[in-house]
């Protein structure tokens, strides 16, 4: 199933289902909104694919983007991994710093989620001397998950993925990263893409709790990256066990991997601008490409291998806050 | 004014005005729930107001904190100081480790929002060799601060001051520091006591934006510490000015002081039981005080210099999860 959340004068907006190629949607007749459907999921799921059938059959209005929030415009808890180690590593080779050891558990940081950015609304940051970076990522939102879940029982709470930008402020993400305590000024609200869709959607390209599939990035309209999902070192299962150590996770968590980046990034790409700057470091001892200027925009958007649209795009503006 | 939360099946609960002695309450009669109230505060204050002045005349039923939720039951947002800089200081000395900078600004981390236990539920924790802890802290509840705001204006936007334990996992905390990401799995959900107030409620003892009070803790009921609030080296409105530099803050944001320490803590005691193994690794060379056991129960209460009682006292058990 395919859902987007449309403007409707509410902070969650309205349910919609939207058609297999995005061609079409129709609110739902179940749902009010992704985060109740997502509190009663088990019962919801039946009613809902029987919906998504009637307008994959044309049951339908035209689907349009622009007009979409971000699936859950706000949510419970965003916890972001950071789970792909080329980019882990490439940055801490760059910068001269010891490998991160999270006594063998993935990295994750908590982040803010009262509010997740539509993939069209013009993003609001206070300086462009604070290194703007966009981070392309994938996400997972799920269903109740229990204290203690291990990564096996963690897989049937995936139940909807989704694509997202991090923005990221470099220039305060270092020093605060210094304190250990994580990042606040350095993480501003995410983005997310129009559509969110449910595991089955990816076919083969969803595989072992992975996105198997490249999100492509265009800054002010030049290919920047195209990095695969596949390769992150924890999957989303094992990153949901880790977060859920300690803890419950609310029915509506979204869960994301971190910047995807895979070792070929000479060839393919990156995802973030610190990520280029790293390897610029790291090739002529000085980083060449400058953050990102208010006016820039970002796109990104990961389609199936054959050209179908998946969760649409995300492209945006950075503007003056 | 002075309000609790009464469970009434819904996961917000049902706002009640609480009398000026916490012996009566009364269903609001114009907000649902405290999120609510907050969300249209300047609109909704006078209103309850003339509840709250009822409710002291004598109209309402017995309170029973038993039966109260945290004031909010869950929060789009939490935002956790660290603004006692005997407590830093002493934890960086006790484990030989450089003192912590972050660029002038406060410290601040972002915890989990979705949960906030009651003053009396058990508190499920997975092990006991996690290091399990207790911080008794103090806390504010703000109405929407936008992006940019700063300490001076930020003051008007302190509606409600609460009374937080803080639960740690000293086990992991290290660990998780050292990544630079922040705690996840060292900081599960947080407690709050029964009755959240009004900064007037505190009378001259609110002052500087800073909570001049003792927050006194028994630990299975044996006095462990009475540190004051005061002397947070950055006051709440500047916590708020740090935490809004990149963010909008969304109404019923709650943002804590951290762990309440005073340069005395050889006299008054600590709020948490990490902060007394520091002092004994000074003194002794080890840590001699060990963390919960399960079964153990922790107290948390401030009043009024003459004993009027403010927030209710936090009084739980840490039990297996």
């Amino acid at each position: 199933m395919r859902f987007a959340t449309i403007e409707d004068g509410t902070r969650d907006g309205r349910l919609h289902l939207v058609s297999r190629d995005n061609s079409l949607c129709a609110p739902s007749r179940n749902a009010v909104n992704l985060q109740g459907a997502l509190e009663e999921w088990d019962a919801m799921e039946p009613k809902l694919r029987i919906e998504y059938d009637l307008l994959n059959a044309g049951d339908g209005i035209p689907f349009d983007p622009s007009r979409a929030l971000a699936p859950l415009p706000r949510a419970w808890q965003w916890l972001d991994g950071s789970a792909y180690d080329s980019h882990v590593e490439l940055m801490q080779t760059a910068f001269n710093l010891a490998p991160i050891d999270n006594g063998g558990r993935p990295l994750m940081y908590q982040g803010l989620s009262d509010r997740f950015y539509s993939s069209v609304a013009n993003v609001r940051l206070p300086s462009e001397d604070d290194g703007i970076d966009f981070e392309g990522e994938f996400g997972i939102i799920l269903d109740a998950v229990q204290m203690g879940t291990n990564a096996v029982q963690a897989r049937e709470h995936i139940r909807i993925i989704v694509q997202i930008n991090d923005w990221s402020l470099r220039g305060l993400g270092a020093v605060e990263m210094k304190t250990g305590f994580g990042w606040i000024s350095a993480k501003p609200a995410c983005s997310m893409a129009p559509v969110a869709v449910t595991p089955d959607e990816l076919g083969p390209y969803w595989r072992d709790a992975r996105v198997d599939l490249a999100l492509a990035l265009d800054w002010n309209g030049a290919r920047f990256g195209a990095a695969n999902g596949y390769s992150m070192s924890a999957g989303f299962d094992e990153l949901i066990a880790h977060a859920a150590y300690s803890r419950d996770l609310v029915a509506g968590t979204v869960l994301g991997s971190g910047t995807v980046s895979n070792v070929n990034f000479r060839e393919i790409g990156s995802s973030c601008i610190a990520e280029r700057r790293a390897i610029e470091i790291l090739d002529f001892g000085t980083p060449k490409t400058e953050f990102m200027k208010f006016g820039d925009r970002i796109r990104m958007e990961a389609t199936l291998p054959d050209g179908t649209p998946l969760f649409g795009a995300i492209d945006q503006q950075v503007v003056r806050g």
